[in-house]
Formats: structure tokens, sequence, C-alpha cells
């Protein structure tokens, strides 16, 4: 039985709000501070750790933290959900995407169907698609092998896609399963499906359609607008296009499309790189095995995000530090910061992830709240990122929990050693350097050049970034946000705030409109 | 006389506290907002207009707030620092960067040097060199044009540059001004240079390293790395590289390079896409009569700037804005949001702009303050936003204030009409929906459906982004950054928060370390 109690309504809550905070200068200086690295670690999936001796946490915290993920019985309601109990409330749906990388707890059966087998068998059709467009099977009106994919979509269709793909480029090119070069194309802004277009060879891409509903303005808009150029070139544009959506959209069983692949309405757009939105593309880009891969990554850490432990559950144990910093220690933002140029786009996806879900004022059952819930998110890779915004974030007025994430090796394999040191090992020891400095600090008489310190951090580290690396990160980061939503007790699976600017602006371009937005809609010369 | 006072001892400050907010939502409804849209407007330059009839002020507001202009002495400020006062308190250093675009008040002679002159000189050097390598009379060994050009440097050396290059890129192909393709190296992980340099014909490649002091390790390490991948083609590396730097940092005069371009310690990285900085990349990419167009973009509004009206001031007027969410309504972030594709990286640029200017603890003269200061800054292109994270923006539990950018035309003025409007028009009604959303909301029984709108937003809006509102529009924010700095009395100009983890990573490298430090970097395998 579980009981979906407001955060406010816990008795956990309260003890923990009574926990005394931690000195984190204190905690990080001398030998107490090397003994923390070594003892506030766990292993996630595909051989990440998850270190946290940066946080503002000890042991007393952490066990507060614990008895309130019991409390809140964060593993059941993980059970629940990867078990089909309808948790997107707001909709009256299941969330799934767990099935679609394994098979946790008992069968899914949906609308008459075993859903982990649809989703497997979707993923094995997609395989043996890219397996024939990669063998020239399936080809262009002459015969030629089709060498590049464009998606087109936005949103969950469009970030996880193609953060996944940065994250995996360079080192498909390296491992010899690099198969077709990707493009996105996103935005309603005509410019951005120009540009897209004028870069690359359009006899020879294949286009993959992706909007869940098949109704989205932006995504159908790219599409005509693809097609018209596929026209244009004397291109039949039906023989260039792929759909990936719902069966029920109305891009299902269309002429328009050499073939569809399908997902359903349990899966969120944000949590749809696992399914067909992100394997259609990331298959024909690196093969289907890659893909596998990257599923497996994520299967394995969903496992981990299983244990009753919170402190032996990665997901778990990052959703309640992070909620602590929120609800208790009063941070607004976190900032997530991948040491890896490959993870440029991650924390946009991340953005989408984490704000999307958590950004919401009312608990699952449509009742206001009265406590704080999902942070702003944002980031940029490592080391870039010192040379930037770090200014603020170590001297700024503000605190603003850190998310680091560092890999030993990086994927090209290709370095120089310069000054006695590879750019690899420098790229390491800064991501080293940055987390001792925002969390000791350094007295200074100079106030100017005076580091308070008591910054929390944490940070993933891996070996390297590979398809199993990235889909364990990927989970990671999902299961967090998810017990997150528990904790906080919202939906965190729909998505309702986007929806009045999505009324008024047909609005506008059907001119009924008055007042401020008829002022704007005539400024903008709409 | 200039006083240089802290903003709590401001006696417009405390009188600021005291006027009434606003109630959004009920001055947006109705007439009454349709008279706001006309009336809470100002010119800026290029034709650009800054619209913040959405932001949460009223007469009585504004009226206050430009009795803190006036009290700050905010344009005394400006003109003290455009004619050469040691502004830059920190480093003890002049802050010059208007001068890279025009001449406001009396000449500043520094080192026996007329300033400006100094900085049209370097740049009439770039164009000259630009033209001749159009022209194939500087060219590679081989006689063969160059290409590509590939920008080495990181910080202000990298995020102004590229988004001012991803911001025209589209705007000159279509404009027959486009000369040559760019490329950005910046971080020092190897995997950042080996993708560049494996998607570039580098014996066609130009190569500019940017570092004023000649000493950023990531970018000396990614010379190196380019220099090392130049000599296994085979190639003179001294043949296909220039330097921008100052002329006494150790890349000057040397023969390492086809020549060397220079700027100043008197202009900061992030406000260098004026300078050399951006002048020698942007000037080979589109040519010097587009990057001189730019230019003149920004001295105009640089002169609209010095206007002691503060409502006739738009870059003032949205500092005081600014100001006033962060201090008096207690705002933490705020999110950028162009509808331009083209400006797909400004939000990162004015990331580091904002918050490493302003992300400060203590006053310009090194005391401790006690009020907050820069924001958190971040930002994406809309409409990809939409479907991402302004979710939380529209129903999250904490209101982020928003600056929108958008353009009545497109730049490529390639475009589609489907189900009755074209895509630009979609792109503009959502832009105008958006904003009425946000400050309105919409009722709704349904809590989950509720939208409680009062959340500010701005827009600057153009006709079209091309150079000259290019660089309106940088020249605003800059200058926005500067006065806020103004008003909490600290110095904009520095960035001691970044040398912390630099002298940390350095001892990391040489295994000099102990404690916390030397645990992480054994994590990570240095």
């Amino acid at each position: 039985m579980t009981n979906w109690n407001n955060l406010d309504t816990l008795k956990s809550y309260q003890e923990l709000k009574n926990v005394k905070h931690i000195n984190l200068v204190e905690a990080m200086s001398g030998a107490k501070g090397a003994e923390r690295v070594g003892k506030y670690s766990v292993p996630m999936a595909a051989g990440l750790t998850y270190n946290y001796a940066s946080k503002e946490v000890d042991d007393d915290v952490l066990k507060a933290l614990a008895a309130l993920a019991d409390e809140a019985q964060l593993t059941e309601k993980y059970q629940a959900l990867y078990e089909g109990e309808v948790i997107n409330t707001g909709e009256k749906r299941m969330v799934l995407h767990h099935l679609t990388r394994g098979q946790l707890g008992k069968d899914v059966i949906a609308d008459g169907v075993n859903k982990r087998e649809f989703y497997v068998n979707e993923q094995k059709r997609i395989a043996e698609f890219a397996n024939k467009v990669h063998s020239g099977e399936i080809a262009n009106a002459k015969g030629e092998k089709f060498t590049t994919v464009v998606q087109i979509g936005i949103g969950g269709s469009d970030l996880g896609p193609r953060a996944m793909y940065l994250a995996l480029e360079n080192w498909a090119k390296k491992h010899d399963t690099f198969k077709m070069e990707a493009k996105f194309i996103s935005n309603v802004d005509p410019d951005d499906a120009t540009a897209v277009l004028n870069s690359i060879d359009v006899a020879h891409s294949l286009f993959i359609l992706v909007s869940k509903s098949g109704t989205t303005l932006e995504t159908l808009t790219n599409q005509s607008f693809v097609m018209d150029a596929l026209k244009k070139a004397g291109l039949d544009a039906s023989k260039h296009m792929i759909a990936v959506t719902s069966e029920t959209s109305p891009l299902a069983h269309s002429d328009d499309f050499i073939t569809a692949f399908y997902m359903d309405d349990y899966i969120g757009g944000r949590y749809s790189s696992t399914s067909g939105v992100g394997g259609a593309v990331l298959s024909l880009a690196f093969g289907p095995e890659v893909f596998a891969d990257f599923l497996d990554g994520a299967a394995a850490e969903d496992k981990l995000s299983t244990n009753k432990d919170a402190l032996k559950n990665p997901a778990m144990l990052d959703a309640l530090i992070g909620f602590y910093e929120r609800n208790v220690l009063g941070y607004p933002c976190t900032a997530v910061l991948p040491y890896s140029q490959a993870l440029s786009r991650f924390p946009a996806h991340l953005q989408q992830l984490d704000m999307e879900s958590n950004g919401k004022s009312v608990n699952r059952f449509g009742e206001p709240i009265d406590y704080v819930t999902g942070p702003v998110i944002f980031g940029e890779p490592g080391t870039n990122g010192q040379h930037s915004f770090y200014q603020l974030l170590h001297q700024g007025t503000d605190i603003v929990p850190l998310q680091f994430i560092g890999f030993r090796n990086n994927q090209c394999e290709n370095d120089v050693d310069i000054q006695g040191s590879t750019s690899q090992q420098k790229l390491c020891a800064n991501v080293a350097a940055q987390i001792v400095a925002f969390a000791c600090g350094k007295s200074d008489e100079n106030k100017n050049k005076n580091f308070e310190g008591g910054r929390p951090s944490s940070i993933i580290i891996g070996d390297q970034l590979d398809p199993k690396a990235l889909g364990a990160l990927l989970a990671h980061f999902e299961n967090k946000v998810m017990f997150q939503g528990f904790i906080w007790n919202i939906n965190s699976f729909d998505q309702e705030g986007v929806q009045l600017g999505k009324t008024l602006a047909k609005k506008v371009l059907a001119h009924e409109t008055e007042g401020a937005l008829a002022e704007y809609s005539k400024l903008l010369n709409i």
C-alpha cells in the first residue's frame, strides 16, 4: 500500500529540518576531508561512481534523508511505476519508459499488449531497418546509399536524441561503428531548417519525423518545409522519410513515409531517448549494437535504483541530497558541469528533463502545495565554464549546488603531452581542483581574492564515455528526477504549463486577439 | 565628482523599497495592458526596440528607479569609464572596450598612445589581412586559398566570437558576404580539438590563436595540439597561424605566426568581441565591411547609453529593472530567450558576460557587501525552450524574470506557408503569446491547468538580425551589465574567482596534493 502524502506532512521531513547543518569547509579540510572522499561514494552501473563527499551531508543528515526515503516509500512508488500503475495522474497514464530497456517487475499489459514485448519488437524493427539502410538494401530512388540522417522533432524528440548523438559521435568514429552523420531540425524559425538543408546532400538524406501525437506544430511545419525542399530537388519525399509516432496518430500508417516505428502515450517526450525516438536516429548513426549497449547501461542503472537502502542507491541518494539543498538549505538552482566536450548538450537535455518534470506547483492530485519544487538547471562543459560563469559560482552572493561529471579517459584516444601532462590529465586535474576550491575555499586578507568555500558539489566519475556509461548516466538522472517528484508528491510526467502559450499563439495566428496580445502582435507584424 | 557608494547607503534605494509593488496580472489585462505595451517602450539603435510593458513596473516604480540612477550617478560613471578612469579597481586598469567601436568623450591616452587610434589601426590591419586572405595574396605554402578559419581560445576568446559568428553565418550566406567557414576549439578536453581537426581540411585552414596574456593553459595546449597535427600533415605550422594577443605577451612578435594583431589589458575577455578577438575571425569569415557594420551598431547603442534620462536609455532601464527584480523583488535568476535560431549561443555568451562580471561579493574597494549582486543567467532559443524548461517558468514554485528577443523577419528569407501562416509568423506569434501567457496567466478550476501569471518579461524587437542589429544587441547587454555593476558598487571587470581553481589544478598536475584533493586526484587517475 503506497501513501501519496505531501512532503510537509511527513514526520521525517520535520525531523530532517532539525538536524544540524554541516560546515563544509571544516568537513572537507585535512584528513577528515580525505576520509570523506573515500567514504561518501556509491557505485553506479557501467563502472561509474557517484561521489558526494563535497555535499553538505554527514552521517546524521544521511540518516535523516534515508528515513525520509522510507517514509515517502520511494522504492515502493518506483515499483508501482514500472509495474504499470497510473503514475501520470494528470493525463491518467502509466509511465513505462523503463520498459524500453528492461523488465524490472511483473509484466505490464496495456491495451491488451505486453508493453515490454511491444517496445522490444519496435526496437527490433528499427534495427532491421537500420541494417538495411547501412547495407544499401533500402536506398534512394537511384539505388544509392543514404549517407545522412536528419531528425525532425522538438523538445523531447530533439534535446535527448541530439545530446546522445553528440555524446557518442566521436566514440563511434574511433570504434569504427560510425555509420551515418546525423543532423537535427527543431525550431519553427525557418532559418533552422534552411541552414540544415543547406548543409546536407538531400538526395542522400533520410529524414525521421518524430512526433508522438502527430500534431506538434513545429514538427509538422518543418516536415512541410523539408518535403517542399525534396520536391524542389526533384525527389519523392515519401522515399526519404520515416516516422516515429504513436499508433493512433495521424502520422501512423501514412503513405508519406517509407515506414513508421511506434511508441505510445506511456512514454513522455523527455523520457523517450531509449524508445524509438532516440532509437531510430542512434541506430542509423551508430548501428543497432551501439544502441543496444546504451539500453543495457540504462537497464543496469534502473536495477540499482530499486535498492531500498538509500546509501546504496545512487539515483535516490542524488535525489535526496538535491531535495535537501532545495527545501532545507534553500538553494534555488543547480548547475550540471560535465568535463567532457562530448556532453556539450547533456545539460540542455537535463534542463528539460528536470525543469519540465518537476517545475510544478500542485501535487499529483491537483492540489496546491506549500513548499518549493524543481530548481532551475543550467550548465556548460568544463573547462569552458571555468572561463565563464564559474566566477559567480565561486564568489557570487548566492550558493549554487554543482553536479560534476568526469571521465579518466577521453573518447578519441588522441592526446599530446605538453609541459609534463596530457590534455586529458589537465582536464581531470581541473575538475578535481574545482571541487576542492568550491568546498574549502581559501582565506585571503585581500577580500577580493578571498574564497569563502562552502559551495557543495558531487561528481560522477567513469573510465570513458562509451554507450553503456552514457545509458547509465541518462537513467541515473531520469530516476533522480522521478524520485524527487515522489518526494514532492507531484506528477513529474505531465506538462500542462506548455498549453496556454500554444492556445494563445493559435489566437494570434487566427487574428483573434485583443488587449496586450493584440498590441504585441502588431509590434511583431503578425 | 563621482561618489562610489554601496547600494544600501543610497537614500533612493530605501525609498524604492517603500514603493508599492504592482500586480502584473491586473496591469496587463484588458485595455490597461494594451496601453502599457504602447507606453513602456524605448527605441534602441539599429531599429531595435526595448519593450518592458510586461515587467513589474509602473510610473511610480520607474520614477524611483530613475531617482536611483541619478543618485548612483550611472551616466557619470559611464563617462568616467569611457574617458579612461581606472574603473577596474582590482587590477588597476582602465576599461576601454567602447573605444573599439567609437569615441564617446575626450581622447584616452594610455602608455603614451591614443587608444582609439590604436584600436582603429589594429582593426585596419585585420581588414587588410582578411582582404589578402580572401584574394589569395596570403595563401598556404602551395599558393592555394585558405577556405576555413579556426579560432583557438577559451572564455571571452571563444563564447562571444562564436555566438557572433553563428548569429551572422546565415545572414552572410544570404547576402553574399560569406567568405570562409569558421570553427572553434576551446576545451582542454582533447576530444574537442580532435573533432574539429577531423572535420576540416587542415591544408586549407588558417588558425587564430587568441590569448590576451599569452599564458592561458587551455589555449596554449590546443595550440600545441594543432601544431602537432599540422606537422603530421607535412605542413609548416607558422604559415597557418596568426595570433591575437597583447603586445607584452609571449605570443607577440613570435616567429610561430604569420602575423599578430594586438589588444591590451584595458579590454576584458568577455568584452572583447568588438576588438581583434572578434574582429579577426569575423572579418575573415564575413569580410571587414560586415564587421565594420557590427561595430557601427554597437557604437550607436553606446551613444544611447549616455542619455541621462533613464526612460530614454534602454541599457540603463534594463539594468534598473533587472536590479529591482533581484534586490527588491528577490528573484535569483534571469532567463534569456531569443526567438531566433541564429542566436542559439547568445545566451551562453550573456551567461559569461553577466555572471563573470557581476558574480561578486565585495565592492569595488574590496569590502564585503550586504546585498545580493549578479543573478544566474541561462537560456535557449525559442520556440525550442517552450518544449523544454518553460513548464517550470509557467507553473514552477519560483518566479524567473525573462528577457525575450524577437525579429519580424528571418535571415535566410526562405519560408513556407502552412495552414495559413509562414514559419516566421508562427515564430513571432509564439513569442507574443508567451509574453502574455506569462504576465496574465489564466485561471482554471482544475489547478493542474491553472496559470497564476505575474511572471515578468521584456522583449527586444527588431526587423532582422543583421550586423548592425547584432552590434546594438551586444552593446545593450554589455552596458546593462556595466550599469548594474555601478548600482551594486562592484568591479565588473575583474575575475579573481577563477584563480583558486587554476592554482589547485597546477598542484594536482605537479602531484603536490594532500587531503581531499589528493583523494579526488587518485579517483581521476592523475
